[in-house]
């Protein structure tokens, strides 16, 4: 026995019941507020044409997509000279002959895919939600595994920025539902920044700049100016910028500084003008919970935005970005389409699940298995059970019956361990009477009563 | 444009919006039920280690298991030797050294690994539920894919036939929940095909008698005999086993015969017993619409089973079955995990949505996509759109606004081709005056009321 050895691949994860129950909480939320605001259900296979991802993540995303062999005889699309100089050759030749699929990265890339597609079929501007799990290659380490659920919404073919505003309202929606006592909510512009890029002439090494922005949250401001100078901007250049992007003041004032700062500046002006409609959008239909903040720092690394940022950020505990997303104005520009403009947003589930965890926020009611077992003292009794099991989930108690006859000892063991609270008695007498005991674990208490009773006690 | 050609690999399918409520429907049934029962939700990952699934499934089976490519350098894992002799060696030796992953092929070895693996911190008896996608690269045909979801039940550690009821009336539910008319729950028990072996004198040879018997439904009852007696078996043991086979009496007098038939006959008595007992437990709490046949014909492939085999066919359609399982007492014996009695259920969910399509059972609710489109005139009736969208949300109505001012007729067509039923007119006067229009597309009706009256109309 204790030499028994299985175990899942590394950087994957088995889900048990009671974290089963608190995932699905969380997925269930999301998906129901997506759904309130029209955005509509999509899956797409878990494994794509090689084709279709390859070049989209960058040379290091590349790597770390999950390739799947061809099955049957794929050495048979092997020349001898082929086999002659694979060591030469290297990875990349050979999966290039023996795989043609992989498994999704991320949504986003199958997401334009399905678009480009069914272009002729889908009614525009198309919103869409997606809640499946992607893989990377990763190094797996504490939070960072190789198979990991994403929880995309996405609206395509409108510019309108009606929708930056109720993707703002869906995180403050979702993180409210789910309890969070506060989180702030970042929004910025791709077109600030482009703007900045502009006014201090440094467009050609925008991208550098950005890098070495990103990493404010983490090696702090003096850490960013280090990396900027490294990076062979000039100090009165990083001056400049700073004095802008870490101004302190808050939106409604700071925007008009912007706007003065950016007059004479189309790039700039644009941003602020987005900006500003954002906020008085958000103003005219206040947010529930979350803290609205205009971070002109707020970059993302992803450079395939090009209007609003969005990132939260939740309170009272140490945790990067649980939320981002942004404006793209061509992301199905890969596959050929162009001019479609989107916007869209991603949940980090695993993150707030952590944080809610931590801050003990999921309901009590998702430990509990079931809601009630009953006794088994036997094959004439287990019968009767099976009757009243019958009327009880009907009443939409989750209920069980114990399997063997036997110990009451095992049987209330069976139900504590499994955090089932409500215990029903049927021994013989029972059965005859009609009146059952009902036992609740937790209290110890005990009550008589027929099955309605019965039923009305665990309903209250 | 109309060169841009994108596809998704063969035997895969992207599910869009109206495919995606229709599937979750079925799903979130038989989730339901499957908890009132007392059954756990559980997510194994998608790849699992090779060696747990390698030689599971028959070598046919291995053929299908979709490999992973290890990332980073795996050809160094080739010696020269190794890369020499490739070609010679073949696929399955090369597999061997560049992969190490595989996609799961079912969900029911990922769950005696999972059993094992957690032997220690599982309560059993252990109900578990899981519904995830499996793949196998199979020949892609009609009903057939290379990615499909399995939706299986199991109870493991008790050989408790209370369990074989309760998964009885778990089919009953879920079909009867979903609006089947009729449907068939067949039943057998591979005890009575093993008793009337060993009184046949043909154990030795039993697989290879129940490969031929399965294909009753397929080829018939004279089909059957012609390919028992090519299998070898001779004329009177074949018309011997058809007299008890094919017996067209009804399960309590039939299980009277076989109770004489195999007096004497230990295998062929137990089953007997088993059968009877989930006839008597089945008649204490009727089940709701299924019509239950004793069919001792019916084998089922799988090899595993060594009690209860069940089998579930939709009435008035033309389609196999749709449901399955069985008991089996060695699942986790191929992890080293020996003693491990368990059986379970599994709902054909591709088939399920098949009949319900054909038969029109998914409710008219599903075709649609949000309740309500938001008219939007131009900026300030946007902004009030969102306050009036905000207060329709929380009523549980789903609600979009259109995402630009312009023509009427484009924002009734988007409302239309989305199968968006209501209208909510916002122009400047209804700003105003808080009272708004509301269409019904459908009936092509108008009222005007305020926002109240407007959420009891669409709730009505």
């Amino acid at each position: 026995m204790s030499k028994i050895q299985v175990s899942v691949p590394k950087g994957t994860r088995d889900f048990g019941p009671e974290v089963m129950r608190k995932r699905n909480y969380i997925f269930g939320v999301i998906a129901a507020v997506y759904e309130k605001f029209g955005y509509q259900p999509l899956e797409t296979p878990s494994m794509e044409l090689l084709s279709t991802l390859t070049g989209k993540y960058g040379e290091e995303g590349d790597k770390l997509i999950f390739k799947i062999l061809n099955n049957g005889a794929y050495l048979s699309k092997l020349s001898p000279e082929d086999l002659a100089s694979l060591k030469e050759r290297g990875e990349k030749f050979l999966t290039s002959k023996i795989s043609e699929k992989a498994l999704r990265y991320d949504l986003t890339v199958p997401f334009a895919r399905f678009v480009v597609q069914h272009r002729n079929d889908i009614v525009f501007p198309f919103k869409r939600y997606q809640i499946q799990p992607v893989w990377r290659a990763d190094n797996p380490q504490r939070g960072r595994y190789r198979e990991f659920y994403q929880c995309d919404a996405d609206v395509v073919g409108s510019p309108s920025l009606l929708y930056e505003a109720e993707l703002v309202q869906i995180f403050d929606e979702v993180l409210d539902t789910l309890g969070l006592p506060g989180f702030s909510i970042k929004i910025n512009n791709r077109k600030i920044l482009g703007g900045l890029a502009e006014v201090l002439g440094i467009e050609d090494r925008f991208a550098s700049f950005l890098i070495g922005l990103d990493k404010l949250d983490k090696i702090g401001e003096d850490g960013v100016r280090k990396e900027l100078t490294e990076r062979g901007f000039e100090e009165g250049t990083i001056h400049k910028a700073f004095e802008i992007l870490l101004d302190p003041a808050a939106a409604p004032q700071k925007l008009d500084e912007l706007q003065a700062f950016f007059s004479g500046n189309a790039t700039g002006s644009k941003g602020v003008e987005e900006l500003r409609f954002i906020w008085t959008a958000l103003e005219s239909a206040p947010l529930r919970k979350a803290t609205l903040e205009l971070d002109l720092s707020l970059a993302r690394g992803l450079d395939y935005y090009t209007g609003a940022i969005f990132e939260v950020k939740a309170h009272g505990v140490q945790m990067g970005s649980i939320c981002g997303g942004g404006r793209y104005d061509n992301l199905t520009g890969i596959f050929g389409l162009e001019g479609v403009s989107g916007v869209g947003i991603s949940f980090g589930a695993d993150r707030i699940y952590d944080v809610m965890e931590e801050l003990k926020l999921f309901p009590q009611a998702l430990s509990r298995s079931s809601d009630l077992l009953i006794t088994n003292f036997g094959e004439k009794e287990a019968l009767h059970g099976l009757q009243l099991a019958q009327e009880l989930r009907a009443a939409g108690i989750k209920t069980e019956i114990y399997p063997e006859a036997g110990k009451l000892k095992k049987q209330f063991e069976y139900a504590t361990k499994k955090g089932i609270p409500y215990l029903l008695m049927l021994g013989e007498n029972e059965v005859n009477t009609g009146i059952y005991g009902l036992k609740n674990q937790l209290s110890g208490e005990q009550i008589n009563g027929n099955i309605q009773q019965i039923i009305s006690e665990i309903k209250k």
